[in-house]
Parts: C-alpha cells; structure tokens; sequence
C-alpha cells in the first residue's frame, strides 16, 4: 500500500502547470526551483502564451508534452485547476502537487470544488498533495518541487507540516545549520494526502530514519493511529501540536466530558501511537538537530563533561527535571578520569574539567565517559573563561566523537562570534551543539522517549472468554428516553449485562415500595431521587446514605422528592431508587467515556470523589483498553500507592477494578450510540470487591437508529466487530 | 547603610596587586582590561620586581603608591594575601577584591585564611569581593575590575552571579546581543559581599532599573529577604537557582519534610520577597534582552501581529499556558485595522496580517494595536515567505515602536543569515528579538511577573489582640522527654496554650482509666496508642475510630496496645488516648513547620487525609505568616473549592481555619527550640468548627538549654520579640 506516492517523492517528469515569465509568480519560481536544484528528470513548464521559461522549452498543455508527466505542480488560479486534475487524469498522470489556494480555505464553494478535484483524483487512481500548500522537498533525488527559494541537504529525517509558513522557516533554519533532510512536505489543505499517508508512506523508506511532525489537526484518526504506529514502532517521531487551548472544552455535563479535554485526549492518542509530543517548538527544533546527527541512544544515563561547575548543576537539574538520569561511572571510568585529570576533578558526574581545561582534557574525558557501559550519551558543556580555547575545544570533542557511536550532545555557552563559529564547527561534524544546557537535555530526553519499538496491541474482546449478553444491552440502550439520557436503572442493568459488578438498586414510586424494597435488601440502605433530567442529584439534595429503618425511608422518600421538585421544578421525577448501603472508607474512581471529535471513543479512569473535578486525577486512553493497559492507566493516577495499598493499609482488588475497565471498554467500544457514559463512583475496595455504584449514560437516538459501521467511532481501527 | 559598596563599585584609584609581566597572568590581564576600558581613574600596578607593566609605572607595594588607593584588586597566591589586607587596612584602602582561588572551597585551612582576612576588614570598615572571584564591571564608569577580557556596553540591568564561569559566558553573549549592564558582580566565596548586600546596595542605585541573579545557594537568610524586599518593591529581580535537586530532602520523619523539600521552600522564599523565579537559564538570558530594552508592562494581556496562522497559534498557546492574555481588541481597533489590512485578516488577536504582509501592514497593525488600552505589548512574528521582506519589516516595526511606550517583541523565526541580520537590527534598537514564540512569551510573562510594587508586610503578633499563655507553653515544651518528641497530649495542649482549638484528648494508663475517660466524655470516642515513640499511629494499628461502649473501649484497648508491642517491640508505651470522636466527613488539613537549612522556620498548610503526601497539595511559606497570608496559602491550595464550599456543599470556617494557622506561626515564631511541629490533621470544616485532632512536635533540647536569640531562626528579620 506503501508505493503509491511514488509519483510525488520520485517523479521522472514533472509538468509545472501555471510556468510563467514573471519572476514573482508561483510558477516560475517552481520551474527556476526544479532546475536550480538540479533535478535530474525532466521539467516541462506548462504555459499556452509562451514557447520558453526562462529558456526552458515550453508546452501549451500538460497533453502536448513529449511523454507523460508523472507529476504535476499546479500553480494556476483555484477556478482552472479541475480543468487541468480532468487532463491530467486522461494522460494518466498519478501524481498532483497543488500549490494554489483558494479552496476549502474560503468557504463553501472552494470546498465543494475541492471535493470534485479529490473525486476525480480517486477515480483515476491518482494522488494530490495540497491545495494551498509550499509544496515537497526530496534533497536526496535534487527534487525542489516547492515554492521555497532553497534545499537543505540530504539527510535522514522527515519533515512534515500542516504549516507552510513553518516549513519555509524550517527550511531557512536547517540550511543555516546545516542539517538534512529525507523529505519536507508541506501538507497545506491535506484534501487527499494527510500525515497519515505521509506517515504511512515513510515508514517503509529506507532513506528516513525518523520524522518531525507539525500538526494543527487530525483528519482521518483511525489512518493516523494506524500510520504512526506502524512508524513509530520502526523509528522516531517527535511531534508539535498547535492549539492546545483554542478548542476550548464545551460546558461539561459529565466529569470526564470536564475532565478529559481535548488537548489531553491528543496527549493520550499520541502516547498510545508512540508519538513524542513537545510543547515547545523550539524544541521540535533541537530535536531536528540530534536526530540529524543520526546516533541512538535508548535509555536517558547522562554524562556530563564540563568546565564550570554551575552549568554541570543547570544540566543535571534539566535532566532530573525530564526523569533522566546522571550515569553511575563504574570504578573503572573513575580510575581512568583520575589518570587523565587533575586531582582537582569533581570525582563524580557531572565531571568537571576545571576552569583551566584545555581541549586535550575534554577530549580524554570524554573518550573515559564512552567507554563506560552506565553511560548512554555525553553531553560536554564549555563556559569561556579566560584560559579557554573555545575552538580548539570544539575540535577536540569532534575527535573524541569520531571513537564512539553513542551520541554527543554540546553547550557552548555564552555566545559570541567564537561560540557561533564553535557550535558550527560541531554541528557540521555531527555533534549537535546547543546554547543552552537545557535545550540540550530536553532534546536528549525527547528522543529517548521516541525509541519504542512495536508498541502492545490491544484488542476490544479480551481473552478471558466472557461474552456480554448483548440483547439484553441493546434493549437496555434501546429504552433511552427522548432526552437521550438513560436512566440510573438501565444504565446499572447495562454495565450488569458487560459483566461489571453493580450496587443493586430499584426503583420505587411509592414510599410504602421502597419500604418494601429496604426490609429486603436490609438495613441501613440509600435512597436516591430517580428522576431522568437530573444528572447531579447531590445538588438538589437528592442522595441519603445510611438510612436505618422503614420510619426512616418514609421520611427520607418525603423529603428527597420534595426537595428535587422544589429545586429542579422542570423535572420528571419518577420516585426514588433504594440500594443497600456499602460501607464507606475505600477509594473511589471515576470511569467515563466520551467521543472525542478527533479521535472517537475515549476511556477515562479518575480518582473519584466529591473532590474528583478538583483535583484532576485521571488518566486516558483512546479505546479499546484492555485489563493490561488499564492496570497501566491505574497505575499513572497520582493516587495508585492508595489503589496499590499504602503503609500496611489494604489495596483495591486490582484484578476484579481492571476487568470492570476493561469491560466498560468493551461496552463502549460495541455501541457506538453511546456518546458519553459514566460510572461515577467506581468503589474500588470495598469489603465487596470493586463495585459500580452510578452510572449515567447519554445515547444519540440517530445513532440507535441508523447505527454506524461497527467500531468507526474508534480512534484506533480494531477489526471486525463481533456477531450478537 | 548602602553606599558602603561605593568603595568596589566606585573607586578613583585602584591598585592591582599581583601585575604581572606575563600575559597569561591573571594580574596582567586586569591591568589591560582597566587600561584598555578607559577607567577614568588611576590604576596603580603593584609589583616589586618591575618598573613599569605594559609601560605603566609600577609600584613595588600598595603602601608606595602616590596617593591612597580605594580600591586594591588582589591576584597575588592565597597565601600572600592576608598581609596585603593588612597592608591596605593601615593605609585606609576600604576596597578589596580578591580574584585569587585556593580559600575555603580548598578545605579547613583555606577556611580559616578566609575568615581571618574576613575578620581584619570587618575590623577596620573595609569590604571584600570574593575571593575567588572574577571581579565586577561598571560598564557605565568604564570600570573593568575583573579578568574577563570584554565588556559589555552601559545598560541599566544589573547581573550578580555565584558562578564565575557564566558570568563571563554572559558578558561574552551580552556584547553578541549589544545589551548593556549597569554592574556586573561575580561574587565568588561571598566571603563578605554577599547577594544580600550587593541587592541592598543597588536597591538605592539610579543606574539599576532592574537585577537578574544566579544563585547557588543563600547565606544569609535574613539579609536576602530584607534586601530582596526592599530591591523587588522598586524594580524587578528575576533569579536562577541552580541544585533544585541536589539537596535532596533526607529520609523525612513528617508529612512536613516530605512535602516541604528544599527547592520548594526556594520557591516560597523567592515568591515571598518579589523575587521572580525562572526554571530555564536560557529564560534568564531571554528576560535581560527584553529588560534591557526598558519598556514596562505590569499586565499580561498581549497582542499578536504575524504573517502566519500556525505561529500565531503556538504563541497563544504558550501565553495561555503561563496565564497570560490575549488581547481583547477594541471594537475601535478592529475598525483601524480593517481600514489598513485586506478583507482576510484574522479579524481577532491574534492578528494574521497574511502571508503576503509587506513591512508598511505590519506597521500599519503595531500601530492599531498599540493604541487600544487594553494592549499591555505588542508581539510582532515574521516567518520567511515567498513575498517576505524580512529585514525591511524589521524597520517597519523599529519604526513603529517608536510611536509607544509600550513593549514590542520580536519572534523572527526561521533562522539564517538575512532574519539574524534582522534579529540584531531590532534588537540594537530596543525591541527585544527571538528566534521562537515561547521564549518571546516566557520573557514577558516573567516580566510582567516582577513587577509587584511594595510587598505585604507581615507581624508574628496580630492585631487580635490575643496573648498566649507563654509561660504553660514553656513548661510544656521542656517537658519534652529526651528523644526531643512532644507526647501527643503536651503537643496539643501546646496548641491549647497559643489558642488553637484541639480535639481534647486525655492519657489512660489501663484499660479502666480508659473506660473512665469515656464514659466521661460520652460515646463514641476515639482511642489511640499512647507512645513517644510511635510517630505513624495508623502504621502500627494503634488508631480505632468509633468505640462505642466500655466493653469495646476494654476490647480495643488491649488490642492497639498488643499490635503496637508486636510491631514496635522497641517502643515505649504509655497506654492509650482517649478523646470524643468528631464526625467524620470534613475536609482534613496538614499544618506544619520545619526549620530549613536556608530560610528557617516555614509554614507548611497541605490537604490531609490518608492521601496527603500522595496528593502532595501544599502551601509554603517562610513564618511569619499571619490570618491574610494563611487565607492566600489556602486559596493556593487544588482542594480550595472544597473549603469555599463547592456545588452547594457548606465549606470551612475560613475565620477560624486562618486563626488557627495564624497562632500556629505565631508558636513556631516564638519558640526556635522546636525544629518540627505538625497538626495532623486539622478538620477544616467539622461541626464544631476548625478543630486540630492530632499533633507532634520535635524540640531541640540544646536549643531548650541555650535559647538561640529570639526570631534568629525565622528567614524573615521581623523586629524584637515580646516579652513574656
């Protein structure tokens, strides 16, 4: 499936449709791109009026050219551009790069045309990259089929973005640097093309060894799981994405609709797919730096050489901060420092050269560091002082790098000329020099993280056999009110036939029914209001817990009903529901589901508790999650030493709380009706085992009624769904 | 008491004691950097050997110069150094700076050198900088007192500094960048010029707008804050501390010391006197650009003018993630820039001038923005474009800052030859220049931050009027047994003594008296194991809640005080305590005081429950802390809702809550002997109001025997202690 965009990464001809005369349009700077980039194909610039470009010959039509190109750049105004999709079409062109805006960008009409351009392109097997987009770079093949002025040179990592304007930055920058690149591609509109293709596209080419990824958004999530999983299991992906707070949370009606916004669900999708997120774009940037320099290193033990002490204590805080590590020197590394150094030396890591280090010093330093087996990576660091030979410092560290494969990371602090042209030095020869200890460390850190390796693969049946009764659960859902929300009662039912323990609880309408109920479940019991508009009964003093007699629970019946109509007056109430009482004492969860807008069927596990919202303990995963991955969910809440068992006190039943997990998520992942559903308490160590205490669900009755494709409200593509 | 300093940073005459012939020689090297500085003054080289350095008479001892030196720059070896201190002492010279190493961070000898040459100038009124230092620079006096071979330009931001190495990394970076200091201080082993006294010395000084720090570590507490707070209430101070995890907390005998670590309370100091943390040292470095600069801005709200929508949104995002603002644009501006942008602008801050932006529309929206009042600065992003003219937009908005008083900052992003040409350009004419947003964003928002104007000033005796019965605490305290840990019962009437509600709690010794207690306090009690040397009662079983008769007061008696015998066979045990049992249901609160080795007493208010140090929700303050501060350290907390009162749910009694919290620092502030003391918990919000339930305290029985002087242990000087 990976070939085909062959025809945009490695086109013999290319037609530029649009070539002009005129220095500052589009198409001429494309075809001056194409031949001062020394493509080794060939370039037909594509213009009716005129027999030459810029000496170039000439064609009035894609048709008329002397072979069939297998790309075209089409830099022509929006309104012509299906006229010259339909030609290329007929010629059997595959490949289209579209740099013209003026499409789904603007309104209605651009998208409704873009749709026709991607249509015709599917029905002839062809691929676009754009519209509105910078174009793509391939520096290995000389293919500039861009509007950016330059090329960096050939290198290893993948640059792919959904920002124009940041990739001809990007480009400016790594030139400046020297750094390399496989591919830079510009995905503008993403109409046909997205990262997901890209992704999927680059994970099997031999020349990208890892890629850096700009993001604005997610267009197809089961194809990007999908894709950077696949990538990432092979190689590293280091991602920015923009707009963490623009798509604000909507007023949440649920704890995990609040709880669980849309920015931690990228977080969650990207962790799941081995995808390192940054939050800063400079550190994309740094990142870029030591992924070009092309060393591995798969675990975060630090060695720090360095002339100052103070930069030494920045540089371990940075990595202690990021949960590195400062390496253990085995006896054998300390020995050789102590041969190689003054008897000043700090005798531990960080190693400090002192203030009157020549580069000799540095370089027999480093050379001890490496050869310790604890010792992952050397960062060196440099401060100028005055005996300091800022350069000759830097070629001694190139030397000393050219004896090992781990990586090398510098900091040649302070600026200034000499630092630029040391910190140059040390980039071209593939030691990645920074300013500043932290932008080292963090680059140090994020890549660490990016090498995974096959990541779990996680199924929505689990291999414990157990098989829901699922008429029973599409009755239960089927019996939704209009309002959509169901209620207590069938949603407890509902988790019943999923297998999950619930506190049994019925309703009664009457007072003198839920005496009957509490003289059979047995004293004391809890009553709370049923009603189906009102979602948080504590509020409209709805919930009684401990109530001890039949005298009790006719008063208690009197007063919650009373109560909720005196608070809530628009509300149906259906009388009240009894259960019996579970002891108090054990932690609480929340566990909640909502569809995400970009990566569907979410699963949320939360410490519970009236301070739930406030304290924010939760962790998410994108569905299905299954009772491994749930433990491991468990296991990231602030509160887990509690849910393990803590200074001799009890744990939860782990095993029976992570199949209640992993059932819920078996439950959401069949019924894709259900948009958001909650079990708010979870009592996760009650002398009963875990338990579902109340639940609430809210189903889209389109949804009952015409139900998507199974699983197609999944963020991750799962297989077929099971038969009832 | 400030112009002491005039003596270092003033001097007419300055002897280099120790120049040299010798290039190489540190001495050598301080008389070219005076000479070649233009010091206006005198520089008298002292050298006994030769007539003249570098064709400067020389003078073979300070006592034969031809006038009386100011100041004497000492490079001479350690061991020759106190004797020229003494020399200078007869002659009057009041200033010293000894850039020689090899005093107290060789060992106990260079210690004792070090305190004797300490001693000679506290003697006879003269002040040291260092040793082992790299000296000062005055660049606005032309004074270049140090061995680093540069200096930068006359600016009005000070840089004082406890590492040698970066602050000639800096002054090297400073020159790259053209941004000009008002003094530089590297202050070496701060022998006797320390932080505290060079901030108190600039704090009254015209040419210092503002003071950037790197600490190691703080010497004197009491000295930092008082200068800090009177530095910080006219002008910004922003501060790097390096270590933040090298001290780490020892094994922690209390919730207090496991939650209260060492970098925290740096961080409650720093806060408390207006100092302006930052985490990165390159954020330092990006504060001085935009401090250089001189433009204020004490609100956060920010506008963004950018040719790209991706940087625009990632600029957003990291003000937003700093708790900045955007920009509400004013009907009024949105009109101005709808007359001088095309129809697809943003339309909104930030404001997208597109991609095709010539310099004149940039200059054009600066101005629109900066005039609307709701405008706090303006932050201008340019990233390289076919169209882009980057350097002439850089004039554009040179030209435009010209117009306000308001902060510009750039964000040239890209890299390369052309935007770092620009990046100097905007930078030389004041509008601070980066090369990515989230530095850019970093720097303003900690500048905002610093500005705070005078801070609150806090008394250990409020002005409730309430007195303690200073003379019960004192019996109590010394009854302290000799493993220095307060009974459960002495901690809480201490409380009771300093008017902090308790939960009363007696001793029995048996189970009768047990019994006995309560039947006398009623039904149900609590009772709890009864051991100096049990500090985790619930570790040992030794906590049961809810006794409800005699014959279960006898049955638990036996029981706690059997499994604390098993679990603790070493420990000493007294029977049990028994006090009336409060309702459960409440909010639990941890209050505690430790003395940290930097800063004294501290005040710790941390949610409790079994959670607590899970949780880790704390606030830290330096004692004193009176009723205002304890509400802002409760309101700092996550669980703040819960004691406001959340969702219809009655919240604490903050009056009482704060009292108790008020009167506990007055404890803490009265008594240096006690080096812990902890309430555990505090029920925030019980029935009969804020009521301490547990406690315990750690006495220093020295301290006991020889009190140290009265607040010496608070990190805050607050004036003279009551009398009892």
């Amino acid at each position: 499936m990976s070939e085909d965009l062959d025809c945009l990464f490695q086109p013999k001809r290319v037609a530029v449709v649009g070539a002009s005369t005129k220095p500052t349009n589009l198409g001429h700077m494309v075809v001056r791109n194409l031949l001062e980039g020394n493509f080794p194909g060939v370039v037909y610039p594509i213009n009716p009026k005129h027999e030459s470009i810029g000496g170039v010959p000439a064609f009035p039509s894609v048709a008329e050219t002397p072979a069939v190109p297998d790309l075209a750049i089409i830099c022509i105004p929006a309104k012509g551009v299906l006229d010259v999709v339909e030609q290329c079409a007929k010629l059997g062109t595959k490949g289209l790069i579209i740099l013209t805006a003026g499409f789904r960008e603007t309104g209605p009409e651009g998208r409704a045309v873009e749709d026709q351009i991607v249509e015709t392109a599917r029905a002839n097997g062809m691929r676009i990259l754009g519209p509105n987009c910078l174009g793509l770079q391939v520096p290995g093949l000389s293919l500039n089929a861009s509007f950016a002025a330059h090329m960096p040179g050939a290198g290893h990592v993948a640059f792919i973005s959904q920002s124009g304007a940041l990739t001809a930055g990007a480009i400016e920058w790594a030139i400046g640097k020297g750094i390399g690149f496989s591919k830079i591609v510009s995905l503008g509109n993403a109409a046909d093309v997205d990262l997901a293709a890209v992704l999927d596209y680059l994970a099997d080419d031999e020349d990208t060894h890892s890629a850096v990824v700009y993001a604005e958004s997610i267009s197809d999530p089961q194809a990007f799981t999908s894709a950077a999983a696949r990538f990432s299991a092979k190689k590293p992906i280091i991602a920015y994405k923009a707009g963490r707070f623009a798509a604000s949370a909507k007023a949440a009606v649920s704890h995990t609709g609040a709880m669980a916004g849309a920015d931690s669900v990228y977080d969650a999708a990207f962790e799941r797919v081995g995808v390192t997120r940054v939050l800063r774009i400079s550190d994309l940037y740094h990142a870029i730096e030591l992924l070009d320099a092309g060393r591995v290193a798969r675990q975060p033990s630090l060695a720090i050489v360095t002339n100052a002490g103070g930069p030494g204590v920045m540089s371990a805080d940075a990595l202690i901060a990021r949960k590195g590590k400062l390496a253990d020197l085995s006896q054998g590394t300390l020995d050789a420092l102590n041969e190689v150094l003054p008897a000043a030396w700090s005798h531990s890591n960080p190693i400090d050269v002192l203030g009157d280090a020549p580069a000799a010093r540095y370089q027999a330093a480093i050379k001890a560091a490496v050869a310790d087996s604890n010792v992952d990576a050397v960062l060196v660091i440099l401060t100028p002082q005055s005996m300091t030979d800022i350069l000759g410092s830097a070629d001694a560290v190139i030397e000393a790098a050219k004896t090992t494969d781990k990586p090398i990371l510098g900091v040649w602090m302070g600026g200034g000329d000499t630092n630029e042209e040391a910190i140059a030095r040390l980039d071209a020869a593939g030691v990645p020099a920074y300013e500043f200890p932290e932008n080292a460390v963090d680059a140090f850190m994020d890549i660490v993280a990016s090498h995974r390796g096959p990541l779990p693969s996680v199924s929505v049946t689990p291999a414990d056999g157990f098989e829901p009764d699922r008429g029973r659960a599409r009755e239960l859902i089927a019996s939704v009110p209009e309002e959509g929300v169901l209620s207590e009662l069938a949603g407890k039912e509902l988790f019943d036939a999923y297998g999950i323990s619930v506190a049994l609880s019925r309703l009664a309408a009457t007072a003198d029914e839920a005496v009957a109920l509490a003289d059979e479940f047995g004293y004391p019991v809890v009553i709370k209001i049923a009603s189906p508009d009102i979602t948080h009964k504590t509020d409209v003093g709805g919930v009684v817990i401990d109530v001890n007699s039949a005298e009790e629970v006719r008063e208690v019946f009197a007063r919650v009903v009373a109560s909720a109509r005196e608070k809530r007056p628009d509300a149906a109430i259906d009388g009240v529901t009894v259960q019996p009482m579970i002891p108090a004492g054990g932690q609480e969860l929340i566990l909640g589901s909502r569809q995400d807008p970009s990566f569907g069927a979410i699963i949320m596990v939360a410490a519970g508790g009236t301070s739930a919202e406030i304290l924010g303990d939760s962790a998410i995963q994108l569905a299905p999650v299954d009772s491994d991955m749930a433990l491991s969910m468990l296991k990231s809440l602030r509160i887990w030493p509690i849910l393990e068992g803590y200074r001799g006190r009890p744990g939860a039943d782990l095993d029976q709380l992570t199949t209640i997990i992993e059932r819920f998520s078996r439950l959401v992942c069949e019924h894709p009706e259900i948009t958001e559903i909650e079990i708010n308490p979870v009592l996760a160590s009650s002398p009963r085992g875990a338990i579902a205490i109340d639940a609430r669900a809210v189903v889209d009755r389109d949804a009952l009624a015409n139900p998507p494709a199974p699983y197609s409200h999944l963020g991750i593509a799962v297989g077929q769904a099971p038969q009832a």
